[in-house]
């Protein structure tokens, strides 16, 4: 591997340093070549770094500022205050080069606005996209795109989702000619908006893309396509169905009372599903949500990575990795020559 | 109850009347007042007739055709062979008043074209639209419009789909003066498009429904809103997702395996399961997607009810239920007066 600079929004996110800091040096400890400029209020972060071995504070920096983006702001006023906030940092120390790459749990809108403005779109990309890896029922992996950057699309801004999708899926996932299919409420040729069917014409004729059609929202999960392409008004609605139905239905499985006498049985029964349906198990151990937490905007000079905002230390852990990965493979220099191969 | 005559289209579907004529003679049995039209052909029919009760048999009139349409044939090719078909028949039946509702699990667009030609939009309805009942994690029930009859919406549609549904909602739920909440990427008054933030402004001002906000694609299960409003193509990728989701976890959880022991431990698993966490397995029976099996058709001067197409014996006969229901509970002239008063 080789060495490494994230630049590190430690106060986005609903718990802020107290979540990300320890998400930091576990990521530390994990990965000798990585190093951190940690952005945020350091009367919150050198408490929280005290006991932390010299060889793990040797590759950390904290660069002091007050000021951070709310959650709550508006996105206009969160742009036209950013200056000097943790985030704004952030993103300039990768503009300068001294990151390779950011990572934040903040608002949304405002980093994925402040990072088009800073960092700048790839040349010939007309619209940077939100891609997030989810986990599928055969035990792979998936990758959606746009999940909310873009509210509405056209044909080509779907091709060149499309097309950065394949390439960041060849690259992270490691699949050859990965899978392409286009998210629409029927598999027929005639359904849908115009958009997404003069997409599907677009695609079909670039033999770089592995296209296989539309796919409904009901496949979304079974590994039927490697990449699924929406706009990000529809692939924010079903990644957050998604989300919500699976959070629902485990909570409705793991029961809500918290009696001695259930828990014991409630054990038991884990202990038998375990050992018994292994298999099925290791597949929803491998659902872990904390590990699909990050969501890339991908398509600008440089990785950004957004992780919830309610992420949990492995979660803000988790995203930290694939902003690692990102980083070391080059996707955006890897989507740049794929488009001009184009 | 009041007597009542449903047209059915029992050919339509995957598997056609060995599916949808012992549905309809259990709905028969369970309810003294129903009489039904079946349509469809009589050779296949018949024999499944042949042993059932003579106080039964009485209150079934088949009426003999030939012709069906087809699920993987176009629109346009269906609309325009239609005539003499099970389910335009069925729908005849209901225009000329032998019938007071019709239900079929064949070719949804088809029904859709052909309802909305052959019974026509209420008065003052610019778009019926395509509902149904979902379950929700609190043991209750939501409304979800539209499904997919209408692809792109106006504000004003998105209000005549809020109006349609509360009415909807508060006579077949018996909820009164239902939640009403429009489905977004976010709860912020700027989110969304353009269409989706007008209808907001349209709900608000209208007192006869009580508008909650803007819900997000993870809440869709939680009874936060009892009808939930958005365009087709969102609210067809949101249910579909839901669907795919829910049955993907389901289908982990029950693993894959068919052995004896592994049958034997599943079968003490769920003893177990039901006897400790009763409450839970109460509300997982409860969302027994068979139940929640019909779409209705809204917003047309008689009712509508479409069948899942792979639908089982019960998930037929609780889309023959819901459309009795519904033409029990005069939906149609109720959404009417609806309208007048507003």
């Amino acid at each position: 591997m080789s060495r490494l600079t994230l630049a590190l929004d430690v106060m986005g996110g609903d718990i802020g340093p107290r979540i990300t800091i320890p998400a930091s040096i576990k990521a530390l400890e994990s990965d000798p070549m990585l190093s951190f400029l940690l952005f945020g209020d350091s009367r919150q972060i050198l408490p929280l770094l005290e006991n932390i071995p010299a060889q793990l504070k040797d590759r950390l920096t904290v660069c002091h500022c007050s000021r951070v983006i709310e959650n709550e702001q508006s996105l206009t006023y969160a742009l036209r205050h950013s200056k000097g906030t943790s985030m704004r940092l952030a993103i300039e120390a990768v503009q300068k080069g001294e990151a390779q790459g950011c990572v934040s749990a903040g608002n949304t809108g405002a980093l994925m606005g402040l990072a088009k403005v800073i960092l700048q779109p790839l040349k010939g990309i007309a619209r940077p996209a939100l891609l997030s890896i989810i986990p599928t029922i055969n035990g792979k992996k998936s990758v959606m795109l746009d999940l909310g950057a873009n509210i509405e699309c056209s044909a080509e801004h779907l091709y060149q989702f499309a097309l950065m999708g394949a390439i960041f899926t060849e690259h992270t996932l490691g699949l050859i000619y990965p899978r392409v299919a286009l998210l629409n409420i029927g598999i027929e040729e005639i359904k849908g908006y115009k958009s997404i069917r003069e997409a599907a014409e677009i695609i079909k004729k670039d033999t770089a893309l592995n296209y296989t059609g539309f796919i409904e929202g009901n496949m979304l999960l079974n590994g039927q396509a490697d990449v699924i392409v929406s706009d990000g008004f529809i692939g924010n609605i079903a990644l957050k169905t998604m989300e919500g139905t699976a959070k629902n239905l485990v909570a409705l499985l793991s029961g809500g009372s918290h009696s001695h006498v259930r828990r014991y049985f409630k054990s038991i029964m884990q202990f038998l599903f375990k050992r018994f349906f292994k298999q099925s198990y290791e597949r929803i151990s491998r659902m872990n949500p904390e590990q699909y937490n990050g969501a890339s905007l991908i398509g600008l000079t440089a990785v950004v990575v957004k992780s919830h905002g309610s992420a949990t230390e492995n979660a803000f852990y988790y995203a930290i990795k694939d902003a690692a990965l990102q980083a070391r493979q080059q996707i955006p220099a890897k989507i740049l020559a794929g488009l001009e191969r184009n």
